[in-house]
């Protein structure tokens, strides 16, 4: 259960409708498609809530949590590799590298200089580039070929990884516990021997055995491995599963945990989300998910998750502003498109439509958004001119027209623009247009509240749209008749 | 912690490396688009775990679980109306309404015929379809206008909601909890008495106050409403405040309970999967998760994460081979494609790139894979052209191509595709001239391992794209080449 807001709630009028437009709050204009209402962003608008240290939904009762303490291991150029349209050149590598360090990820993951030629020059030149933040990290098979490759390229410390469910000791390498366990010992003494960072992971870890992951863990954690892994490799596993597993293996290793999630069944971002909960430390990200198959935990999405918990830990270490170009980058790179759907810089994460919403998004952002656009460099949508549109917000946009007329003039506007909209959606202009000339037609005593056919015929007098000649302009252009209509 | 495979693990082999290739296996093709290696499903590949009946991650302790019980309110005609893009006409919602029949989904929800003239016309055509399986609801305020006109449409229930949340209390309705529990009364008595299902439910559930909701959900289960709804109306709830906030629910009411969750913060999937666990009965969905700004939880994504819980549960209540043509009537209705990393349908949800995993799946394809595509009428694809291949998916190929090579002479093959695919990506047709070159120069003695510079000589004696002359063609076109290689 989420806490309450810490705001005390004022007292409720008890019956009346409250409409409460903020007047002096949002400024609101016409947007360049036409359509949408577009509100720039007053962050002062947004309540103390998502502003206060923990967030308004952190559970200060967890000790285990470390929603408030984690790091990013961004694996775009590596997992990301992964993904079936991924071809990356060094020039791509590079530019998105700088990119993650400026945006101010901790680590960056390299594929395996053990995969090509081409892989291991890579690896080298990112190694070289002097990165101000961001420490590079490769991640290589848990044996000693590839991990002689790997120290070898300048990285600032090695993941090590093996399969440890029964399909993949079956399927996969064929080597039994006894033999996976002294080779990590192997590798990471040797890793560790050339002063860099060293991690142990297992692969498909949820459908392993309990006592064979604590085991090894237990082993590696008492050689000083600097982070144990966890990987959801197939996308099996679910919240619950995730925070029993994580707590368990807090109370068993000291060093950090680090968790990798496929979203084969959604869940990459809970997953992700329950380990912090949990007490890990390290989640593996990359940029718009890509990776095997339809992917790993998204950057984009892993914020925005983040920013709920506790948005000023969120906003001081990272750029959130570079979110929209590192997403841009990436997805040129692979040629795909950017999910009309993505968290924060989806097209539509912002826009408000049915007029319920779009009515109390005007009086208050927060009551219908978690995240401040703003935050990210984006900008809030209200949407007026369709079928599901409210009197509220037509009300809010005659104001900022500075048209002068009562709410049951208001009212009887939005009848007519939700019934032109029934038709076809209807864009910001035309809705200015109806509004100016329901005003004028007031104004001039040519129309009363409840006379639809008379302003049927205001509108198709003046909007040339509704004309049925193609060539009625006699009065001039369309901008001078809409000037003519608000006169 | 997930349980184990029921099947008993084979012992290891204790060091050698296994290379379990299935020689009657999966079937392998090359594809349309050449680059990838298409493996025609065959069920029998897929291990007892997924096809149990409680699958292979239940957990059979968990006495509260609704995960093998529960039903689907496909909102893609309501909440799916309020997405930016979204303008129904009538064919489409009735073709979208008859599609879901089919699919098999327990409830359809549609737009208040409230929200405008055309609305109530659609929602009384599509009740007048007499649809097969499915029930037809709407959804309205919670207000006696809006439940009057409901009931006259036709519909099997009404869903009634109303804000609960001290910022939806304050800014959008402005009614306080005594108010809202007498208005929730009469409609819902109203309702009942035309002999039709009926829902109450909070909004922005998880920013309300635990003690009113408790209060008035007890209240109205008391006159016997048929559910209760719990929403996530702005996407902040994390999946153990959903698990906690419905368990205690549970405790509370003896009717269904139905939640709806946003995705703004990427755990509208893992949400409902916790609500379940918790004793929810109800999800609901929207086609590809359209809505208000980014959406709820998709469809195709919930199915994808129930069948991990429960595959026979599943396929036994919904046609699942339809989700794709669900996504495309939808994906063009609202003029959006599907996203690359669609769950089950994206283009590379089934697709396996990197070497360990693409040798893994050819032995068995639940090492990397938790859903069967072929339960969906899907494919699953390997690639292998690309400097991330392995030895052992090259192998798969050559033994489908007839074509007689050594463990040694393979690897010798594969370097040299991975050294080309370093360059540039190779297409399954590279791949294939590739091997067939390398294994005519075997047979003749022209080329012995670790020759690499005169496999260089033959390739570009016979691979076309790689002669230096544009009209190099003196032994015929490329097909005929080709053949000249196997000969």
């Amino acid at each position: 259960m989420c806490p309450p807001a810490d705001q005390p709630i004022s007292a409720t009028n008890g019956g009346e409708e409250m409409v409460p437009i903020i007047n002096d709050g949002p400024h609101i204009s016409s947007s360049t498609n036409g359509q949408i209402n577009k509100i720039n962003e007053n962050t002062s608008q947004q309540p103390p809530a998502v502003k206060s240290h923990k967030g308004l939904y952190g559970r200060a009762s967890d000790f285990l949590s470390n929603t408030s303490n984690w790091s990013i291991i961004e694996s775009t150029l590596r997992e990301g590799e992964q993904f079936a349209n991924a071809f990356f050149t060094l020039e791509t590598k590079i530019k998105i590298a700088k990119m993650l360090d400026e945006f101010g990820v901790e680590y960056i993951e390299l594929t395996s200089p053990a995969a090509s030629p081409e892989s291991r020059a890579h690896c080298e030149a990112i190694c070289k580039l002097g990165l101000k933040k961001t420490k590079i990290l490769t991640h290589i098979r848990c044996h000693m070929d590839d991990a002689r490759l790997a120290v070898e390229t300048g990285v600032d410390g090695v993941d090590v990884v093996i399969g440890t469910s029964s399909f993949l000791r079956e399927h996969s390498h064929g080597k039994d516990m006894t033999w996976i366990t002294k080779t990590a010992i192997e590798v990471i003494e040797f890793v560790k021997s050339k002063g860099i960072e060293i991690r142990f992971s297992s692969e498909d870890s949820f459908r392993s055995e309990l006592v064979d992951l604590l085991s090894i863990y237990r082993t590696v954690d008492k050689i000083h491995v600097n982070r144990v892994g966890v990987a959801d490799t197939v996308g099996c596993a679910d919240p619950r599963q995730v925070y029993d597993l994580v707590r368990t293996l807090r109370g068993v290793v000291s060093c950090d945990i680090e968790c990798h999630f496929h979203n084969d069944t959604g869940c990459s971002i809970a997953n992700a989300y329950a380990a912090l909960e949990a007490g890990a430390t390290h989640i593996d990200t990359s940029i718009l998910g890509i990776g095997e198959r339809n992917g790993i935990t998204p950057l984009g999405g892993l914020i925005a998750r983040m920013m709920v918990a506790d948005p000023d830990y969120v906003k001081g270490k990272y750029k959130l502003s570079m979110l929209r170009e590192l997403e841009n980058v990436v997805a040129e790179a692979v040629e795909i498109s950017v999910p009309f759907n993505n968290y924060i810089t989806g097209f539509c994460a912002f826009t408000h439509k049915a007029g319920i919403h779009a009515k109390a998004i005007l009086a208050n952002p927060s009551t219908y958004e978690i995240l401040n656009p703003a935050d990210f460099g984006m900008t809030r949508y209200v949407s007026i001119g369709h079928r599901l549109t409210g009197w509220n917000a037509v009300k809010s946009r005659v104001e900022q027209l500075n048209l002068n007329l009562t709410d049951d003039q208001v009212k009887d506007a939005t009848a007519k623009i939700k019934e032109l909209a029934d038709v076809r959606t209807q864009s910001m202009e035309d809705v200015d247009m109806i509004l100016r000339i329901y005003h004028t037609g007031i104004q001039t005593g040519d129309l009363k509240v409840g006379q639809s056919a008379v302003l049927d015929r205001l509108l198709e007098k003046h909007m040339p749209s509704r004309e049925g000649s193609p060539n009625g302009s006699a009065n001039g252009n369309k901008r001078a008749r809409i000037e003519g209509a608000t006169a």
